[in-house]
């Protein structure tokens, strides 16, 4: 495996793989891993703005022991006229190992990763609506810590905007290929996929409370503001009664249900206070997962 | 001690003990003590713009081995709509374990505290106009070294906009808790506090010549030029004329009298270049000071 | 050598030690040079940005183990009012020893070194039109690597903005402190230098085709687009027509000819794809000599 940049198609096992090593970095969070990448250089490259994943990935890459650079090339105003490629090449033939991009078109990490050299690893770390593969990981590690290995009594129930999260399609790969026995997705239908193949053999709904029923995790999305701006959402007050997730709410799943964000939240849109900051929530604990989800992706492709 | 929040109320000791870990930390300034905070993480997270703060506690979170990330919250585009906790509880939750917090809002670092787990520390970087307790620290340590430990005997001055400083407030709480002899306290009175405790056993006056009779050390304030919009200031040339420390107006201090300035300093304002770069200045050893003080607090707070 | 402020002037001796300890540090490649600089510290201070020289600069400052702080005084508000001069004192007394200085305007890092302390190291990252040593000291690296040491039978070509290009000084400066055998200038005559020195020795004209013949090194510079804006330049079009390198232009310069260029391109007016891609551009090769230069500068000047 040379770079990350989708969860579709990749095999069980190295799914599997990939959620032991992160596990083994949790069960081992003292420990000194600098020696793992000392020396390696990587990069973050963004091209569309994002404060979370940039940092998860560079503790990611301080605990591993690598070397950081930072270019914002959403704010950049040097590379105005430079085609994203010859940054790319640029930044590589510095000395740098691995390149962590967010790009606001689809594909376009792809694309990136067919100009890159031989011995370059680029991880996806968000591309349009297409893929976030270290956040489908992540989510994947923190329903195994809940709920156990065999994903295939797990009924899941995804609620929001599908259609445009990248989250949502690296999540329905994941859990396809973990053999998650029910996926659900509930969500407006301006928000739902066009007929596309994204929600294959899922239970598809509009009728959130009829979804939760008997339920083992609720993965909430974060409802875009501009979604209303371009009149797909007709306000936050009748998005929050139809697609909220509140206390409410919640109890229609079952008993020991887990919840999940990926964060920034909306709160009091998309999900109450009272849910997000609820015994139920596993949402820091997912940004904790984060790390060593990252340093198992890093040492996979990066560790020499 | 879990965090460094404010140094009202700090004992005497406690707050010598920093001062004498600092210089310890100044007398070795070549040695390496990585060693001390390696394997811990710290976070700049910044509501508010800072750089020279924000580069002091690199430099001193670098000497003690720290691994740093830095947030802009000023700047990010990405949390807006996130609320300051949780910006805090996610990266709080990446395994950061202390935080360079700095606010606009008076107790905004306070309450952020609140919501930190057990493990976790908050360094004031400096909030609305309360506190900026490592700047009061390092003034001390700069007092100290200059005039010795006692400062029983010490006259001190202090002047400009003590209303909005929360520099000031940090001096006023160290200067009390180390009994400094005798406080002065000198501005416009549209830029002095109400009456709400802040200025308790100062002699106030808005006569700067006579303020500085007998002075051991003079603590020039910045004139933030927002006043004069706010119509606290007729002009700078008044405001000079009548706060301006000039080379003439310091030589009514004592002989061996001292100047510092938190910076960035606005010359030929509330201070002269021939004052400002003169052989009475202590500012670039203000400046020197802080990260040892840095070191010190952070050592303090975060070593395990 | 306490500064490295331009390479005019600069012993012979000077510059080949430095090329040959930088080709060192190219053919050990994998070596672990970090105890160089372990515990100095490097601030890159930029008041003109600029994001391929900083990232340079901090991947080689990471591989000789510095620690790096990073001061965008371009973009920075809390700096505003306050002297260049009083930025660079004021995190020189942070316990920083080098200075990675970017300005745009002529002479200002030389102007800000007469400011530094004794032990403190300057390097200019580009001052206004004037030098850019560490671009000179890598293409000449770039070029020895391809030519060979002995530049007394070389001919160089510079096609381009010389008027206004700090690269083309120091490039200039450097070819004749190394006995480039011819140096040919081409451009329009408004891009060209006026009568000031800066092209003595050179041969120059406006006829790209015909100073392409014999010629074993094409150096382009980049067009700014605010030269159109300026009406120095009529067009693009007519740019590429009258000064930008095909693959047939090429073609006229000696069949081992090389083409380089100091980034960032403006694909399709001064150089075209098959030219920058094409098998005689070392584009690549001058980024990639860029951090073992500027290790090599770094030591010389910080090493203790």
């Amino acid at each position: 495996m040379q770079h990350l940049l989708t969860l579709e198609g990749m095999p069980r096992d190295t799914i599997v793989a990939l959620l032991d090593r992160a596990q083994a970095f949790v069960d081992d969070a003292d420990a000194d891993h600098r020696s793992i990448l000392a020396g390696r250089a990587i990069c973050t490259l963004f091209f569309e703005p994002s404060t979370r994943t940039r940092l998860s990935f560079q503790r990611a890459a301080q605990r591993l022991g690598a070397d950081v650079l930072n270019f914002d090339a959403a704010t950049s105003s040097t590379t105005k006229g430079e085609t994203a490629r010859d940054t790319l090449k640029t930044i590589e033939a510095m000395g740098v190992h691995g390149f962590v991009v967010r790009h606001a078109e689809n594909g376009a990490v792809a694309a990136l990763a067919q100009a890159a050299n031989p011995g370059t690893a680029l991880l996806n770390a968000g591309d349009g609506r297409s893929a976030h593969p270290t956040q489908g990981l992540l989510d994947m590690l923190t329903l195994r810590q809940a709920k156990g290995a065999d994903f295939s009594k797990l009924k899941v129930l995804i609620v929001g905007d599908v259609r445009h999260s990248r989250v949502a399609r690296s999540d329905l790969h994941a859990l396809r290929a973990l053999g998650a026995g029910e996926i659900r997705v509930c969500g407006p239908k301006s928000l739902l996929p066009e007929d596309d193949g994204t929600l294959a053999g899922c239970t598809v709904t509009q009728d959130f409370d009829a979804a939760l029923d008997g339920i083992d995790a609720v993965m909430m999305l974060r409802l875009q503001r501009e979604r209303m701006a371009e009149g797909l959402v007709a306000s936050l007050d009748d998005y929050r009664r139809d697609f909220g997730l509140t206390i409410a709410r919640l109890k229609r799943a079952s008993g020991d249900a887990v919840v999940l964000h990926p964060g920034p939240m909306n709160r009091g849109v998309e999900i109450d206070d009272e849910v997000a900051d609820g015994p139920q929530s596993l949402i820091l604990r997912q940004v904790a997962n984060g790390v060593p989800v990252r340093m198992a992706v890093l040492e996979a492709l990066l560790h020499v």
